[in-house]
């Protein structure tokens, strides 16, 4: 269950109205890597976890937290909308250059849609969807997904920080800024974690038998393009970070196989089949090339 | 410029057509880890770095290798298709749970749309999207979600190595596999050598000043549920990962601030807004609360 | 703030794991008329809204509750899902029905994407969106697209609730039901009491100033098929619910327009224009329409 | 069967171009409650009705109608583009804000993809899609669907009223402002007339049995949050709009069970599961607390 | 306008029920070329067209008839999910396969949202979409993507003909077949007409100065895979359709230029850059390179 | 396989950066016909053709040209966004048109996301989707397709063209517009030249019986409009492109059917259903109509 309070985690009141900035701060709010996106990923995560105490208590404490930073951005935009321009004249337009980048930037939705008010949607207009979210139920490849999420996160803060002069807004973001600076590091501390307790190793999933995979490709650095410098990276030699093998550099594929001939279908599919005759001379060809 | 081989990296041809097992096959190819994904994510990182020489022939290295893999999921499914009933009487599902199984379980739009063919879907229809990928221009937080990626592809992978039987398709899957492992220890190793080239360092994005910060919460966990064995991890106490500071535990916030008053932008939006009388003992309730 | 307590709010526990069921109830999960719409669809209404007390406290007040309400769906689709088959032979299912049933109905992607637990999509496997949720700032609108939430979601626990005869499952659905009627009235009330209050009254929005629209259609019911019975109805005739008109019935259009000619924009936009000289006969002939 | 005739409902010709509007009259047109929204809900309603005559009769007689305002629009639309600039050079923006406002807002392709037409999408070019619709088969569900559309509609078109200074385009909206008047109240006296018919009762879906709903939470309003005013409203005490009840408020939740411990899902889906000791304490644990 | 008149232009009455089926033909009703894109493509072309007379009147009569087409699949549908099952017990499964069939096939949003109701959907439940639509102003452009559609509208329903032995439902596509037969015919006869009237020619658009192409690559073709036998097409050497020129055949492009450098943005939007001595080595080299 | 090459097939160098021009050649990268979907397209009809040779060839020849030109696009974007503004000052705005433009019509998530980097998205910042291409496995529909994406990249390029005085971009869209005129000149000879060799005949698909659709109105054009200069085409007298009819002009439809009764399923599902005795009344009152 969740209970809500009439305060919020940090101040956000913006120092003056900016419809254009309204608009550019709805990335983090209902974007890819908005705070929307982090808290409903924790959510399903906690709701599907298999591993009780630590790990799901650690989903459940932060992914509340984060709708509350939801709510903060929903209400600094709103305020941010509070003077948004509900008229529109050229004359007005005409003489004002500001007008016309507030005219010409700002998202028209929150206008005409929301009546000067937040919604879950990115800066350029596209609705939040669930596709955004990770919750695979393994959680050395979810702890990643979190960690990148708030490296994104931290990284698209850091750049609206600097497309802003309003004090109001810059110090909402420098807290959430440092509150990104937490999860990263919670997060890799967290990886770190499961894999001292042997809770999961690498590869993920760990508890797949790599008997069972191709394993003379398992290691293999396969260049497909023309660039040589990737040699010279530690992924090209060396051990390899999940401690069972060792980096090889290889220019092209190691392995190939013929192209099977195309597939024959039902015709009531009305696919274009070729013609009988030619057919068998394909197939004989193939046979030809593969030897079966 | 791509250049195209009439080959495959590795055999992908199943022993024998289930069209039931080509709808589960999609995610991998069309579905939100799958290998348009991945291939267009490299892609997109590559076009985009700002870093050149072994960072960016690594993207273009492996990039290209990718929407190989595209091609083998393709080709497989599409030969997984072959005998897809173009027809259906009653009378057969009658007799045969299996073409029961089929006829309710295979994805529709492979036959109706696609005519026995592979599409850009993944296993429930959805149509593939470029939100699901990942191109940041900062290569710390863009390696940590490629580890992501192939991480979630291999748990996927894994997953669909077990629900079925056909030798063919197996042994694909366990190059892909083995492909994956690779590149999750590529990521990882190209993550460990970003720090210590010093390239990047954390947090990310680590030449935002973290005087910006709001440093009092950079490195708190706060606990906004009622489970406590979140204390008990790495990530509530000790050292943090960053190098630059020490976690700590706090149940729930550490900060506050009041809820600000709603907002009364132009009426000519016409919301619903508060009667005059109303609104004043409203405002004058906030600036009691808040002090301005 | 949202603050997380580790208790639900009913029993959600299912009698016996149900994968075909899972993926049935994602609908009240994840679907247009779900509970993540409705939480997140009041969320947004109280951080917009215009107007303090007792409307916004309402918002905010079973907000918090339903996102509670995505929990315990989440919590139980995961128990449905606990015996969900993670392998298939074709042996298995030639043998029995039921199993052929759940692998051709159930969400292939709670298998594959994550590992047998909740997903943030509707029960065709179609990802929640932003676009689901309505808060345009005006409650007398807002409030009857809260009315309609309430009243789909309980027709389609209504529908649900047939498909399972697993007494947990069922009893989740009874309070899910329950609340749908609290939540049905609460909101009808509150419809009327803005209209008591003078907040808002009809038709929305009410501070429009309805000289501005064209009246004499305001009233008029016209009909465009050719079905008759229309005009048995009290929107035919009679009073008007606003208190401000008479209904009135009329066959087709009480007004017409000449079709505007087509329109003819700068020619390096590449569209495909009349000749010259054709387009001079058009114009003339409109105008001879139209008589300007 | 569907007959076009090339004559408006009303003139639908603005005075001068204007590419910035034509953009934000999209939403209109192509948005969540846009026209085609509007068309498209009372067309499938019509389609699936159970209930011939009235009824059925409303839904054609005012959709076919809706279809003609998808027309008015549009053609609006491609009249206010027919002088979007083709071209673009710097000199043109460096001196003159209102082309620079005009190529920073207008919607670029309209220019584009349309050459100066209009599109099937809303003012932030998301295109219109089949999820906007809401056909029920519950005509009281379903026409709180058409209410709440109408209002919001009408919203939107006051909203973009001011926006403009077109006599042309202001006179189109005043007409379509008319029409969502009318169908308002059409729409209010149609839930009326279900209800004093006793087609539809309330709480939809009427004719579940409301035995069946977990009774005691069936009138409660529950605070989830800390504001106290929503104990004032008749929602929270009194006879409720059904007249099966009587509303009551609590302050949180009356109800409570505990959280079920974490699934465990087959090994084979490679989640992250606890260890055998540590599940036993769990299992143990949760024995204590929920006594089964 | 539109007009409405309650009959349909051919039988639409299955001989049973078939929920499984009414799930298959929802994609020729809200598919990718199902009718719904079908009527508003040719309804979009008729507001935008630029050209008067035969050409819009061609497009506004077959738009219209169209409408009437989505309107008869709506109807079929519904009808072939008017005994689609409410209720589901593992017993009645676990007899009878043909149940199971169905259970695991049909659209389980045709019963829980719709009330066994028809959508604006596809067959596998993704939402009809704007962007399926095509209407660029050029009309030799848009007549090849109304043959296009009618091709695959045909091919679609040609598919689903074999997919029933329902009488009633035959019939109605035998109808929709023969009408994609005209429309493919007239398609292609106006596509002749555009180019034997001058309205437009080859290539499209053809008032774009050829001379403002690069010529030497306009009638090239360049073969980036190593198959040999697209030589043998008339598409390789001989005049090309447009009169304009003669094909050429080339193993590989004709063109080349090196890889830009890498983009070296604005430090503050936090990409990962390459340390300033680097960053020289790189310019220099791509001077070498380039010469510039 | 595919193999890549660190060139590019033409010079994609801008003379200068241009942020907001960069959002509009977002279009042909990944717009509903940007090259994403070209080169995607002709992937999947190469992977699941049904004919090899000649044909298989093409498809796979200039497919990867095709990710190629995708390339381009993308690092042109990023040039044109190397100097795209990572702060804004009001005073900044209020000095410059210039900047006031670029700042409101610059694709905010360029900067915002992608850190001055190109996106998988339209010029509206709509993701790229997979529903944009066709792969129907019949050759004869897929080329029309196929030629129509090039007429449609063409024109569009061919409007970008007049968008910019930037004389390396202008290089590069006249290299991309001639190979545009080459491609679309290959569709069309290939359609011409399946028919030359019987491999597919009109109406597609050729091989569907045309004894099976309902042959009266297989050339019948209707016009279900008022406009009559529908009948002046070759589309309405003479004979059939495909050779096997005449058409014919008919105003109005030249067949009907009653409306089907509405449905009535199951109860439990919820729908609003007639009384019995209303009901009854329907039933005959259909039977008089239909005789049956």
């Amino acid at each position: 269950m969740f209970f809500h309070k009439q305060e919020l985690q940090f101040k956000a009141v913006p120092d003056k109205p900016d419809a254009l900035y309204a608009r550019k701060l709805q990335e983090v709010l209902g974007g890819q890597y908005g705070e929307i996106t982090i808290a409903m990923q924790y959510g399903f995560q906690a709701w599907n976890t298999h591993i009780p105490g630590k790990w799901r208590d650690l989903l459940f404490g932060i992914g509340s937290e984060e709708f509350g930073h939801v709510e903060m951005l929903a209400i600094m935009i709103a305020q941010l909308l509070e003077k948004a321009p509900a008229t529109h004249t050229e004359a007005a337009v005409g003489s004002d250059p500001v007008m016309a980048a507030v005219i010409g930037g700002m998202d028209v939705q929150h206008a005409i849609v929301a009546g000067a008010g937040a919604r879950a949607v990115d800066s350029n207009g596209n609705p939040w969807q669930g596709s955004y979210i990770t919750a695979s139920g393994n959680l050395m490849a979810d702890f990643h997904a979190n960690a990148n999420g708030e490296m994104q996160g931290r990284v698209q803060a850091a750049r609206l920080y600097h497309m802003t002069d309003d004090k109001g807004v810059k110090d909402l973001l420098s807290f959430l800024i440092a509150r990104d600076t937490m999860h990263q590091n919670q997060w890799l501390a967290a990886i770190a974690e499961l894999r001292a307790e042997g809770v999961e190793a690498l590869p993920v999933p760990s508890n797949f038998p790599q008997a069972d995979e191709h394993s003379p490709v398992a290691y293999q650095y396969l260049n497909f393009s023309d660039g040589k410098a990737a040699a010279e990276g530690t992924w090209a030699s060396g051990p390899t970070p999940d401690g069972n093998g060792e980096f090889s550099y290889h220019d092209g594929p190691t392995t190939s196989a013929p192209m099977p001939p195309p597939t024959q279908p039902d015709p009531r599919l009305y696919g274009t089949d070729p013609k009988p005759n030619l057919m068998d001379k394909v197939t004989a060809k193939v046979k030809d090339v593969t030897g079966n």
